[in-house]
């Protein structure tokens, strides 16, 4: 399907001026492929090839290029070059450009666009980031009740250029709130001269275009949808959002999801790795590494106030890190179970009994098992070791065996505990980073260690 | 939309035998949405509603419901009522019951079916889980070539009920090998008489039944696609993905890498959380505790090898904890991101150079920042420290500050590397767990710290 031999070739048509040529393979392949082959030309030879194409099909590639090449093309375009390719994107790419432009462009820009355009532009654009409206597109089909079904698919084949989608139509009543909602599938399947408000399906499924993007992925996953209606805050119809967007959010929101859970902030936008600057890349990550070395100190500060302990039973010092280590591992183990079910919808704050207990059993089954392991370690292998006076070596192995217990069980606990807890309070679990539980429960660890020490050996 | 008071007016329709009421209610809402309320109820009670609405729309419901349910209810259902439903599922859906049947009700089950069930049955299940074939449906829409675009609207609109999506249709040639692509939009749009090979799109873009199923999702996303075709072995077309598939198959594929790197083996399957129990839950993370629990050991022999020296001058075992945690924040941070990365696509085994470049920018901030913090913070702090006869405040400082340093750059490049190492080797890179990295860089930082402190401070 790619032919990579294709980017010296396209150099000489250019050179030729052969605008049918590049004209006939701009059109003939997917516009993602298009923009593929492109991407591999310098700015002004991509300005170049697109100017071989009619407008509607020059936005549609334009739309699959990098960041990076779309705001090079944006400084090499004319206004009215720009302002007639912007007039041909999709509502919803036309917004994602305008708010990369610069504050010059996008005024440049606005006043070459109609008056409607503008206004759209300007919804669209009102909602915030990480919303369900931020991704919505205003190109939807809408339909009357009192259209027959044959005017409907008239209607649609004649608006189906302007639209994101004609497969799914909405059903507006008149003042543009959604009654019903049909399917071009539907809609050929109905006779002719059925009315629309008589076939269509009522029970739409639709959000709020101030719901957050992830309650929408939720809904198009679990209804098999290929776009979602979105109302406004008075009930109308203000756009959809469709299953390709849809993609992106589930992908932007794991990436968001798992880059958090290590301690990175910052945008998450998918495929920006190579885009963003090492600087960036270190300006989001900082935050929690310098942090959490500060707290790693703490650490420092027991051991050193246990230290007579240690140098007094060496044998301790030994099984010190790995208990430590194993109480992370745990905890973020529980905490990432528990976080993804969060994220999937599987499970919300009501289920947090169900969790813990299920988490509870699980601890005490690595706790039950690791206790014994360590505990049998100890009396097998550690038997020539050096044993203060009146101290027993299955007394320091119990010690051992229980203290990693105990720190395998509080360590569960606490991650499964946290995420459950953040979603209850209204924030996004993946907030809790596995770097601060491990540090964390570092610490906790160490603590443990040393009180089970001092209770059971006297130390 | 969701009404909670339902659930004990369906067991009043049901104690009064309201067919008709049950009926009403099924058919005007989503399958989904039905099937949410219905899981509410036993199963017999569920068998009771399902009984009123006609087989295709039972079917629909029944493949919304959780499997439990779903299994329970195939015991309770006779051969007639089971085989009736399977027959009515999609081609896809109907795989996967079957597969999740005891040998005894499958073998019922079988005879009947019809012969191209069966076989379509056998073909779709012959397809192991994780490719695209195992994901794909047979229920997609062929055309050929010599159709008019009317007579290919009429094909549609008859087949459409035995179709899982009749927006895309597949154009093939005798052989039945895809020679093009023609979506219901293009069809609508195009004159009555028009010959479908005229119209068409010629460039496909398509892949086998034997690939990943992320490889189809990625297609899909980059593409926007609504479908994808499936070719088997010898080039024909065996079946299509949709677009509600992929989204299952991307949250699944994330569940999967996330629970990878936190050394969580077994199945992945999205929404199993509370369904799997507490023992597998334990089986599946305890292989990676374990492990390291035991490899976490090495970091004690090594403390247990360095204690003259940490006793000679215990500032250094008040800095030790914070180096070891450190080295595996910022290492856990770069596997993260370039996995991320790789997953999603942006970055292949050729951009290694790229990544390790920018990882290497980002380490050496990381690095020099941290360094000067802690450099600082022991010059400031510990002045009042006692030191050992002929060593100066200065020259500690410098040597945990250099060690850190060095710490967060072997750990970052570590982490960054070996993701991509994993991937060209052909293995999937989230098998480099964050608990196996944080525990070897734990080993590694200690090693690199009393290195630094041997060599700086002669200890």
């Amino acid at each position: 399907m790619h032919n990579p031999l294709l980017v010296p070739e396209l150099r000489e048509m250019l050179a030729c001026g052969d605008g049918d040529g590049l004209r006939e393979f701009c059109l003939e392949s997917h516009p993602a492929t298009v923009a593929d082959f492109i991407a591999l030309l310098e700015p002004a030879e991509v300005r170049g090839v697109l100017a071989t194409v009619p407008p509607r099909e020059r936005a549609l590639i334009f739309s699959h290029l990098d960041p990076a090449m779309e705001f090079a093309l944006t400084e090499l375009l004319s206004r009215k070059e720009l302002a007639e390719m912007v007039t041909h994107m999709l509502a919803d790419e036309r917004v994602d450009l305008l708010q990369r432009l610069t504050d010059e462009q996008r005024e440049a820009l606005m006043p070459a666009l109609t008056a409607a355009e503008r206004e759209d532009i300007r919804r669209l654009a009102s909602y915030p980031d990480g919303t369900a409206g931020a991704v919505m597109t205003s190109d939807y089909a809408a339909l009357s009740p009192s259209e027959s079904a044959a005017q409907a698919i008239e209607r649609l084949r004649r608006e189906a250029p302007d639209k994101e989608t004609i497969y799914y139509a909405y059903v507006v009543d008149e003042k543009r709130r959604p009654v019903g909602f049909i399917s071009l599938r539907d809609l050929i399947l109905a006779p002719a001269q059925r009315k629309v408000g008589e076939i269509m399906q009522r029970d739409v499924v639709y959000a709020s275009a101030d719901d957050d993007q992830e309650k929408v992925a939720q809904l198009i996953a679990k209804y098999d949808l290929l776009a979602l209606p979105l109302t406004g805050a008075d009930g109308t119809l203000v756009g959809i959002v469709t299953h390709d967007d849809v993609i992106d959010v589930i992908r932007q929101e794991h990436t968001e999801d798992v880059e958090k859970f290590v301690g990175i902030a910052g945008e998450h936008e998918v495929g920006a790795y190579l885009r963003t600057s090492a600087l960036v890349h270190f300006r989001n990550r900082a935050g929690w590494v310098v942090g959490l070395a500060a707290l790693g100190l703490v650490s420092g500060e027991i051991y050193q106030a246990f230290d007579t302990k240690l140098d007094h039973l060496l044998l301790l010092a030994f099984y010190l890190p790995m208990i430590a280590s194993t109480g992370g591992n745990t905890g973020s183990q529980a905490a990432m179970v528990v976080m993804r079910s969060l994220a999937t919808g599987e499970i919300s704050g009501q289920h947090a009994l169900q969790v813990l207990w299920k988490e509870a059993r699980v601890a005490t089954l690595m706790a039950g098992v690791l206790g014994l392991l360590v505990f049998g370690k100890v009396m097998l292998m550690e038997s020539s070791a050096a044993m203060p006076v009146g101290m027993t070596l299955t007394a320091v192995a119990l010690a051992i065996g229980l203290a990693l217990s105990v720190q395998v069980i509080t360590s569960t606990m606490a991650g499964a505990l946290l995420p459950l807890l953040v979603s209850r309070l209204g924030f996004d679990p993946a907030v809790v980073a596995s770097p601060a539980l491990t540090t964390t429960v570092d610490i906790t660890g160490l603590l443990i260690y040393f009180g089970v020490a001092t209770l059971l050996l006297g130390l």
